[in-house]
């Protein structure tokens, strides 16, 4: 931690905050520069107490030198986490991929899109039971109703399944029938969420939330972890900029940069970050060669009709046509699928 | 709702756009331009069905004309929403001062701080029993024990008390102590907790979310209205953008637009949107001069111990010196306090 | 500036950057805390050679502590800067008013707009004779013609005449005709004609870009200061943010922000950042009230008819009023008019 | 072009928009629907006219249909641009690599880069004489030095030839020695420059500014194109939002967007965008795998004493390595290099 004195600080102004830091039992270390003083503080446990000495007189800047994750970052865990689950590996040298329709809406249309995604290499089957909607009127999802098919999908095609959980009350019934709790974008920063999803001891994937940086991403995984659930899948799902064109800014460099600062496996959703069909190959495609560990595509077996971000799913013989050139990326990048 | 074929459209497409469009029951004005033909559609209540046409062959773009907000905007409410609540009226001509610590630490703290308010001419108290945390090493609020504290302040001063609410379990146990509920920017979208503060019949103050246009503000109010309440207080806290010296940009420009779309109150809260004590004051006035209907801020008996948000917080003193200036700018646009 | 070393980076590594840094003449001061060593570096004019370190092994950051602008920043000239111009003073204890219409269209319109507005109480006339425009089929100004008739109404009115170059080419002639030469927010970062306008000589108001972060803003103004030319107004005419209803965000709180690190006057021009006129009258207000030296606002005989940006303009009566208004704000925060 | 009337508005307000669109000489279709009534035009060559209307009572919004671009836009040229210069297809089957170093410093510098690029398979030698910097005090370029290396390092090597031009007045100079005149992000609005080139008849790499959609980008090429030159590069190098860890965050979606919208072939810059070395490899190969037209990269013989942005440039044995995967990726995507 790095306390940076205003230009003109008076010595007096110095020496107050070296007092204070002192106070807290830890140790400084001024460096008497031309212009400024800079005061380094050995001893960042205490980070949180140093940062309100940010109004003191002839204080310019506070700069935090460890990164605040503490589990969450790759200093304290160099290697890769690879999440093993019935026979499926994320993180490790195989790409996995997630695809299902945005929202379970029958029983049929569940198990025609996992018996079909199945068969053309899918590992995990996603569909949504609880859908948080921008607005009241929409579909919002079927609830216990679709988990007990997204179970059933389960059972006959041996796919994981993955589904959003939106209330902390629901967590335990989720729990009985998904194998992966999804957290969405919009729950990221719902702190009591985050919470239960820890204690659940399911694993976990969260979503980058919208207008989140990397390190936001981070601190809510944290937040999963210190419930002692360290089996945590990062999701890239765009960022909200200024570009209307699409729905969101797929921010794929995210993905190396995660690589770089956490050792948690990072999968990339093009299609809700887009919003758009046509932009899902190409980024789906994009993704793997950025080095994401999976992607995660919507499938319909008739988009038009779907109840919910129709726009965005891909048909079965779309879905087929993605797979063959996943598969010959992930290879020239080293994975397998 | 307006449906735009592209500019190679064939008669063949625009014809069966038209036919699934009759399909649903609605009527259609097909206008043929030299370039592009454009069809009205008639009868916006079947919006989501017509979105699902986007990925049919021939279609460009639709185009809602309806606000998708039925409730929230003026167009259905022409006049302004007064909540009137133990004597103060939120939303009329008086501007109302909300104030108080950021997170309530102890009884002497806050009742302290409510008694200096209440004297300087605040009418609701503000204190955090629940904080919702980017980083899980933080202070996460005294819980119940604050919720009591703010109660027993609010009988002794007579200053209406408002405290966030993070779960959608401790809805009715916070009403017990609270006269509104406030919705943090992180939860806006926490769609399940929306509908909670809904049903629970308590006035509710819900934050901008930092990544929410004002349209999607006031669809979550929409959130709220649909379960029967429409007492919300709508509050601008600063959006996130690329500028890096405040922590948010506060977006004023959304008091005027606010008013403009929908007949809700507003309230700035102009410490979080700048995370520094420095700019509180700038902030407040010029709300109140872009015509807010109150503004919010955080007052420490000393910020340099507080356990929350301590550089944003206002001593004492620079609450009084703020009270001053408010009442002279709400006199200007004619209001009183 | 302080070289910040990654968690595991070895003995060997660290004593290498060390090594480099000597190898500048600069001093070193490292600090060895429990997780990280730390670098810290003395003498800051050579920042640009040491942040080539940044891809050296075991480097993890290195960050900056002088502030990058040496001219335009407080810390080097800590009073205000006060432009005083045809007994006009910009950034003393009066608030200015630049008032006129977006485009110079004709001789008529500017003179009677000229008329108007240095009746009410404007002291310096806008007006446009050469316009960026984001197409190529919208109304690019009139030109030199435009430039002839500002300086025939600042004959008859005594106002002061600002207006936008575009061109380095056409700074000097721009010169001949005008007392203040104005940078758009699209060349905020044209250093080409940054420094142009520097070796003018001519007062400049630079427009801060939409994508501009404050401290750009300032690194901006050091072009033009570095040439020489102290005399720049900054202003703030909104930001590129998600929101869309307005057509940008205006940062307001960046009034407050450049009058902390800077000491030149600072505008405000609602108009262009909100895109639409009723939402000018507010936000100029807002200006007054969180302390700017000015406003600027496009005043226009006839908005419906105007050639250039006429849904923002205010007619003469809207600008009356508001000047009425801007008085009683003014006097508040303890300015004239 | 679609007027949307407000709910309220009345009939005479109708009435007078419909005569006022008929005064234009314009047809108009009114669709009187429950709540709102919206109008339809036939003409949109007027388009900017009837912009003016936006407010007239009644009026709630102008939605116009016609893609505001035509000669950038896939309407009006359905096939894809190529740019044959040289024997280098740009936009054709093959995938092009630009590369060289960030700033022309040397002759030995440059030759050295150039040499090695064109072993490796680039096509294109990037290398900047006037260089746009965000502070004064940054290194500005060698000038026509700069130019002279480069035009020998073309004639030596055979590499086509890109480079920088930031001053309308140097635009004839820099044709004489470049192949190809890049305009950068910060001039991407400096339609006075656009213009110029446009005039060159040189072809023409438009880079988009970071806060320019999509659309203003192809407006900008379309200030180009209507000077007569058609032969115009778009590239994507990342745009301005609130993620700090990467200087700006890389739009790969751009690539197919533009594809769909636009004939213009497009490159990606990954470095720039980024601003760290090691996130140029994953998004070069995420940028061709999302079907970019070329990659433009910096390559310094030794990035730690480059004196300009060192820490985003590969060194030689980087670039081998990244042009051994490019060519897988590329043929997985149907390209050769």
């Amino acid at each position: 931690m790095i306390i940076v004195m205003r230009a003109g600080a008076s010595k007096e102004q110095v020496e107050t905050v070296i007092n204070k830091v002192h106070s807290f039992g830890l140790r400084t270390h001024p460096i008497y520069g031309v212009t400024k003083t800079v005061i380094g503080i050995v001893g960042d446990d205490k980070t949180r107490i140093v940062e309100k000495m940010q109004s003191m007189p002839g204080v310019e800047d506070i700069i935090p030198i460890l990164q605040p994750y503490k589990f969450a970052g790759r200093e304290a865990h160099p290697e890769n986490t690879v999440i093993e689950l019935g026979g499926v590996k994320i993180g490790g040298d195989s790409v996995v991929m997630m695809a299902g329709p945005c929202a379970v809406e029958s029983e049929a249309q569940l198990l025609d899109t996992a018996r079909y995604v199945k068969e053309k290499g899918a590992s995990i089957l996603r569909g949504g039971a609880y859908k948080p909607r921008t607005s009241p009127y929409s579909f919002q999802g079927l609830g216990e109703e679709a988990l007990k098919y997204l179970a059933k999908a389960r059972n006959e095609t041996g796919l994981l399944v993955i589904t959003e959980v939106t209330d902390p009350r629901n967590v335990e019934l989720v729990c009985r029938y998904a194998d992966i709790l999804q957290v969405g974008a919009r729950n990221m920063a719902n702190f009591v969420l985050l919470t239960e999803v820890g204690k659940s001891g399911h694993p976990v994937m969260l979503k980058r939330g919208p207008s989140s940086t990397v390190k936001d991403l981070l601190l809510a995984a944290e937040y999963v972890i210190i419930e002692g659930n360290r089996d945590i899948i990062l999701c890239e799902r765009g960022i909200t900029t200024f570009e209307t064109y699409t729905r969101n800014t797929l921010d794929l460099s995210a993905v190396p940069v995660i690589k770089n600062l956490s050792h948690l496996p990072v999968i990339v959703d093009p299609a809700h970050a887009t919003g758009r069909t046509s932009l899902v190959e190409p980024m789906a495609l994009a993704a793997i060669a950025a080095g994401a560990d999976g992607v995660m595509v919507e499938v319909h077996p008739d988009p038009d009709t779907a109840l919910c971000d129709g726009p965005q799913a891909l048909t079965f013989g779309e879905f087929d046509s993605l797979m063959t050139k996943v598969r010959s990326i992930a290879s020239i990048v080293g994975r397998s699928i």
